[in-house]
């Protein structure tokens, strides 16, 4: 399953790299707690980095009621966001050639703001899981007043598309025998083993969500 | 020295984690290879990742001529973009109270595009030595065809801001009995021992400059 080939979300440059499968999409999207957002205050564009949550075609974000990122978002019933999981640095032996390996994912979507509880719980419920899977029941749900206090939008995928690229370092063949050095620098995300609060009740022990998450994240792959 | 605080910097929600120190918000542009830059197309507000640079007030990005991105914002004349460094996950009692501890920064800029090959070349130097510190004196330059081929745009920094969130997990008092377990996941960016080009050319050993940079982001902060 690909997400549609638009004017919107083809990728016009490096065209190569472009992915629009929506499971490798998805993937990425998981992989990462945070996203950029794109919105528009008075005409000029902005971005903001916000976490997230994803559930099938539905990415949700929150802030407070005063917020004017998810506001603007509201008003222009439209938003782009992406992502980008750096990969590796790669060193060649001309500037030129000079580049990543990187996992990155634009997408495009509807908004639609959360009006009742009931939507709301639902939306932050896909934000915490997302955060760590399991999480929402290891933790108390939001009161009424907590739930006032946070307004939740979903942004439903209209489009999106996904740029890869996982290749060795490339230069003009004429530059190979230059004497330059060329290579690469592996960059990873690394979550640590996961540390108490200080103020922890006596007799907790590390809930086995927040094992799996660490021993997921740490999985050779 | 701060970035002077105005309507399109200040930062609205969270304001105690604001930062607009010059200095600070400069050393977390330097952290990072990659920006969220946002840029309006017929209206709609779109984001993508890009490579930057930065030098003194200015940032530089690059493109090929056909890139929309680069167009827009030369178009717009104005940028805005956002970078963001997550260092930690907090796990708390509430799901309400669930965040992070982080340094993110947002740019608003004016946006110049660079006609000359010698400002095309500052531009570009500026890029690779960010991405590698002294990268640039030990790569072959671009030709006259690779600038053409090349479009370079600087974005002078008229308004920054930074938040910075480094604290730990925060309940209400009434959860801290709860039984519900709260705590910290650490996450960092791990820059791995460079590895040489299957194609290197013989009897070249690792340059000093990138040893340097690789001790520099394994150094024990």
């Amino acid at each position: 399953m690909s997400y549609e080939k638009t004017e919107l979300n083809t990728v016009k440059r490096g065209g190569h790299k472009a992915r629009y499968d929506k499971m490798l999409i998805h993937e990425i999207l998981d992989a990462v707690e945070v996203c950029h957002v794109a919105f528009n205050i008075e005409g000029r564009a902005q971005v903001q980095p916000v976490n997230f949550g994803r559930s099938g075609e539905t990415l949700y974000i929150h802030g407070s009621p005063k917020n004017r990122m998810t506001r603007a978002l509201i008003e222009s019933g439209e938003a782009c966001l992406s992502v980008m999981i750096l990969d590796s640095m790669k060193l060649t032996r001309s500037a030129f050639h000079h580049s990543v390996n990187f996992r990155s994912v634009v997408v495009f979507g509807r908004v639609e703001e959360l009006k009742s509880d009931e939507q709301k719980v639902e939306g932050l419920k896909t934000i915490i899981n997302h955060f760590v899977p399991g999480r929402w029941e290891h933790c108390r749900p939001p009161t009424k007043k907590e739930l006032k206090a946070t307004r939740v939008i979903a942004i439903h995928i209209e489009s999106a598309s996904a740029k890869v690229a996982d290749g060795e370092p490339t230069d003009e063949r004429e530059d190979y025998d230059s004497g330059y050095w060329a290579g690469v620098i592996p960059v990873t995300t690394v979550y640590g083993y996961p540390r108490a609060d200080s103020r922890l009740k006596p007799g907790l022990s590390l809930p086995g969500h927040v094992l799996d998450f660490y021993r997921a994240k740490n999985k050779k792959s």
